[in-house]
């Protein structure tokens, strides 16, 4: 039967398009805006592939701010990406301000060519802008049997344990890797208890939100998407106070700004900027390949992430759920179905799509 | 105001001994069995900076179990530790059944020599035991003003989501980082939401837990330590399901797995055994040192982690709080207290240490 992560509710607010159409027209605004063809197709896919997975929060749905942010000049349609310093299996990259995508593309990339020839690649990147899903990059090594790390500082949307406000980002960790059958093992998960996605999601749907999620100005626990966005703070994973373990979900926030930013030379915690706003972000990533070959024969490691996926899927099942997943099958099915079916697009992202055409001067379309 | 960050309770349940007088009374027992001198400091210091950091559960409770698997047989006093591949930034090590910690040790300090010589160092480790604190072995690229990043996998005691009963350890990442003024940043967190020390600290002194922490056999929310240990099992970091983030816990818990065991040819999920059994516990480990100096100047590199703790501490406090802390504050803080005032040992860990003591053949020095 047909999975769907997110599927589209209500169901009359949507519009289905097909991938391909949809990855056409991405690609058609960046080309306008006088990205080359290449990076335009690589930041399509990167947002598309976001829809595709039903991750709607980092795809289309925020075709504007990059556009913004390029129209307003802080990102630059084409940067001169630098490599500042290099070992066999190390790089530190300045991203000139260029998308995200581009700056991530260029440095995965560049971390799976070490991987090739030295076993490893380990890539630290500053002067980035928002790269969409981090999940993407960490895709990207399994093409060549590798693993893919890849993570993100971002803007500040978190309060760590014992503070008031937004100070850290959602600072994601996504890892990837291959298996004997798909799907893939793909982790790619936000430090916080949820992602700012979801305040977006549940705000348009005028839903309130679990209590647990985050907190308004003065700490208390808050169900309301609107008010954690304006004045209040998301919580990091394992929520407030050490009892169930916010410290650690703060930790992890820590390890990603260490590895994207403090090692790079990115802005830090209140330092990273907005891809729409004048200034540079500034935004810090960092990539990570491993070539399985070096440890052993890929068939092997694939067969024992299979061994590995297998025995947590014959546990017995807890009573309350209905099915054991793994990280990345959710995504795996909903792409499978949207590939084949289209994909679900609400209407207030279709009218901003459209509004960013007649801006741009392209075609949209869906009329 | 010196700080404990797990002060003696009962404290009439405690005696308190001299740093130096434990390091030498455990490196004593493990010379008697025949380990070489400098692995038996090795061991020594590793379960005594437990105790002196405040993480008693990993200390020298633990020192029959690691002497119950050399007298067994399973964990070898002399291990014939090799790599087994390598490259200029990575290396598989085979453990042989060494002392985890001997085995870290080595395949920390390779890790460090390889980021000396070419910025970075991955290893990743099978055929090893149960190797105390993950934060020892991040910790000690400090001195060589890297990084130090550590994981394990380990027995069984945590159930993924949607599953009843034990099957992911509570596989701990750790990540140190340099700073220009003490204590540096030191993450040492269980990938679950509390680690397995809690639940043996509580059922120690008759008390509940915290109903999240843990299920029981049919998944119920369990305040029950020991049922937790005998039948149940440790919830990952985020909790019971996926709406507080679950299955983020549960995908960290695998991407250890990845880099510890599936890697490197390890014993995965439930095949992990115990220190003290007869068979190898073949456990796996993973060690990455960074060397910050070639990506930026050292001090460089420490004045932004600075900042980055200063900027965090700064943050209005959360009227539920009295201070913000930073990760590996209050072990440090624990650390200098009790090396000034000596290390609290509960009596029962007193007893069992005389126990050892005797049966092994050495002096206890606490009569």
């Amino acid at each position: 039967m047909p999975y769907d992560k997110s599927p589209p509710y209500p169901p009359e607010d949507f519009l289905t398009v097909r991938y391909e159409e949809l990855l056409d027209f991405v690609r058609s605004v960046f080309l306008k805006l006088g990205v080359p063809e290449e990076d335009a197709r690589t930041v399509a896919e990167n947002l598309v592939t976001a829809d595709l997975r039903g991750i709607e929060s980092h795809g289309v749905a925020r075709l504007r701010r990059y556009v913004d942010g390029i129209r307003k000049g802080a990102v630059k349609v084409r940067p001169n990406i630098r490599v500042v310093s290099e070992g066999p299996s190390f790089a530190l990259i300045d991203g000139d301000s260029g998308l995200g995508q581009v700056v991530g593309n260029f440095s995965m990339r560049l971390a799976m060519r070490k991987a090739g020839e030295s076993g490893l690649g380990f890539v630290t990147v500053r002067m980035s802008n928002h790269y969409g899903i981090a999940g993407y990059y960490a895709m990207m090594a399994l093409e060549k049997d590798m693993i893919g790390i890849s993570m993100t500082n971002s803007r500040p949307l978190v309060a760590h344990t014992g503070a008031l406000g937004k100070w850290l980002g959602t600072n994601p960790i996504a890892l990837a890797a291959p298996t004997a059958t798909p799907p893939p093992f793909v982790l790619d998960m936000a430090t916080s208890v949820a992602p700012i996605g979801k305040m977006e999601e549940y705000s348009r749907l005028g839903r309130k939100i679990p209590l647990g999620w985050g907190i308004d100005a003065e700490g208390k626990p808050c169900d309301d998407p609107d008010v954690i966005m304006r004045e209040g703070a998301l919580l990091p994973l394992g929520g407030l106070g050490e009892l169930f373990g916010g410290h650690k979900g703060y930790g992890l926030a820590i390890m990603v700004e260490i590895l994207t930013s403090v090692l790079s030379g990115a802005a830090m915690l209140r330092e990273v900027g907005q891809t729409e706003a004048p200034q540079p972000a500034n935004v810090g990533h960092f990539f990570m390949a491993i070539d399985v070959a070096r440890f052993m024969p890929v068939d092997e490691f694939k067969g024992r992430m299979e061994r590995l996926r297998e025995s947590l899927k014959k546990a017995p099942l807890h009573p309350e759920f209905e099915r054991i997943w793994i990280h990345g099958e959710k995504s795996y099915l909903t792409s499978l179905k949207r590939i084949e079916e289209g994909i679900p697009i609400h209407r207030r992202v279709m009218e901003g799509m459209k509004l960013v055409a007649s801006e741009v001067g392209v075609r949209f379309p869906w009329e």
